[in-house]
């Protein structure tokens, strides 16, 4: 599996349409995307799967570089449900790993219900990209991990070692699937993801790699905030490790937004439904910087309307000197449980099987 | 737009799913399309659209060589509903015309209703091929036109010039789209298609060409049969007219199976929907042998479960003498009202745009 900062092919979306998670029948979410998306295509090719039912609204919203392909889903996180693409070292062949997905959780903590739409996106996007398919007896999500191409895993506990996910399967035998699936040597775990993260800790909002040895982890100095603690313990293990190189790890914090909180009119925009997880008002956001798409000679990363948003934009900047970083704002994402990077995937460059 | 004999990059086809045209809840017609897309697929990469609702089952029946994407349809002519592909001269750039479409006649003896998701099918095929979309404001099937890839188009009267297509357009501007969109110079309209065609006379039943200059046309000598005057009328046309290069017809008379008429039990398996086109039990079929499709290197035709079988195979066979003809059961797709040709759409070889 390479890095996120190695050469892409292009990225995927999927397109927000349940109005049970994105406000206001998910114009406003829809509308983020789109900018988002747009953001993305100045640097690479993008694919927005939509379902048969928003097609032509999809379409109509999107410029028209963006390639529209019809797809059904669950809900529009393509980072936890898309293929996590991996490239054969000999003939440069580009297949993709299809993990199994159960919405964060299953029926145990799980965030809807049902999934089974989701669980097949995988498999859809591969059909489309012309890409072998390896579907992986592991339920996980391409959010909670990284790696940095060259044989090291980043990941936390408190989603991979979950028994919500894989409860048949010990930490053992869990990373005996990374290591077979995508070819990493050192797997480092972090204990916990980001303070009232839903997706139970998910690693790609709170740490990722800039390239081999270099990592951004978000931050908070208010030792009043739980991601005080959440932050250091993660440093902590940063510093004490070597990763598959054997190299110390460079961390880059970057200072986290707000706190921020559901507001009560955001709340009010939510259509109900019983399997749906609720978003009161004054509920926490799991708002976080780092939660951003690297593209080909370019970062899209969120801004949250926030005081430290110029502060965030200069801290990636100055570990990406080779890449335009460019701001979005996406509040709207955040609502809806993730950031940039849960709604992207990217696809390395490699030859295609078919 | 390319000659059908010209090189392909590959075949594009719709999974049929509704059981008020295909019979049993159309699995029968699962199993014919299936041993149609493998038979293309031994000369060219196939792609088969499929319903989210079906996704899983035509994946499951179709060999992993075929790649499936989600596609909703109102019924499975991709002929008629896909793409007319055509390819820039200077710079090879394949391109897609996306006719209107309104399921052969609208509310004026068309054959369902609605038709919004076919109309949707040109336009998310050409985004999957990243190929440019030109929608053209003219209501046609490409199953109502053949051209020889030189500048000659052979169509019908009884469908193209059909108040139930085109009502506000004179046959004088029905041939200026059709010279402007897929750059022919010599438009020769037979006055009908084969007798009870449900298209309107669609050309493909009737009549292809195996090269510039060269005609297959679907035949037969029993006087008390309607198809008797309606070849003869054809053949006297192409005897008269010349093509774009000035060249005379060569005619290949090939003798129609049949007749061919429903069974009891065949429209027994049908369900009922309201606005679907009723399929009686002794219903003459619009069989024809000319609904074939050609790929590279091959002909896939349909076999008819006939005495002339044998025979039609032999005849398109010495039409083709560089190809291989492969005869594949297609009564399934009779039944449903069309054929091999009907049913599958070439991208011809060309650079993408994207």
């Amino acid at each position: 599996m390479p890095g996120e900062f190695e050469p892409h092919a292009g990225c995927w979306m999927l397109w927000p349409e349940r109005g049970d998670n994105w406000r206001l029948g998910a114009k406003p979410a829809q509308q983020c995307f789109v900018a988002i998306a747009t953001a993305i295509a100045r640097f690479e090719p993008v694919t927005m799967g939509v379902s048969r039912a928003h097609f032509e609204d999809a379409r109509h919203q999107l410029p028209a570089a963006i390639r529209v392909v019809e797809m059904a889903h669950d809900d529009a996180w393509m980072r936890d449900v898309g293929p996590t693409f991996v490239v054969h070292d000999q003939r440069g062949l580009v297949a993709g790993v299809d993990w199994g997905f159960n919405a964060w959780g299953g029926l145990d903590g799980g965030l809807y219900f049902p999934w089974h739409d989701d669980d097949l996106v995988a498999g859809k996007v591969l059909e489309i990209a012309g890409a072998d398919r390896y579907r992986a007896p592991l339920v996980l999500e391409g959010g909670s991990i990284h790696v940095d191409g060259e044989g090291t895993l980043l990941t936390t506990e408190e989603c991979l070692l979950n028994p919500n996910r894989n409860p048949s399967l010990s930490r053992a035998e869990i990373e005996a699937y990374l290591r077979g699936y995508l070819d990493v040597e050192r797997i480092v775990w972090l204990p916990r993801g980001v303070y009232l993260d839903e997706t139970d800790g998910h690693v790609d909002n709170l740490c990722c790699f800039a390239r081999p040895g270099v990592v951004l982890l978000s931050w908070t100095d208010d030792p009043d905030d739980p991601v005080y603690a959440i932050c250091r313990e993660a440093r902590a293990i940063l510093e004490k490790e070597r990763d598959a190189r054997g190299r110390v790890f460079e961390v880059h914090p970057v200072q986290q937004p707000g706190p921020l909180c559901q507001t009560a009119e955001e709340s009010a925009g939510l259509a109900y439904s019983h399997s749906a997880k609720p978003r009161r008002p004054g509920d926490r956001l799991a708002g976080s910087y780092i939660n951003f798409y690297i593209a080909n000679g370019g970062v899209v990363m969120p801004l949250l309307d926030d005081a430290r948003d110029a502060a965030a934009v200069a801290a990636v900047q100055a570990c990406f000197p080779d890449r335009e970083v460019v701001g979005v704002p996406a509040r709207e994402v955040l609502l809806g449980g993730g950031n940039i990077h849960c709604i992207t995937q990217q696809q390395p460059i490699g030859s295609q099987s078919t």
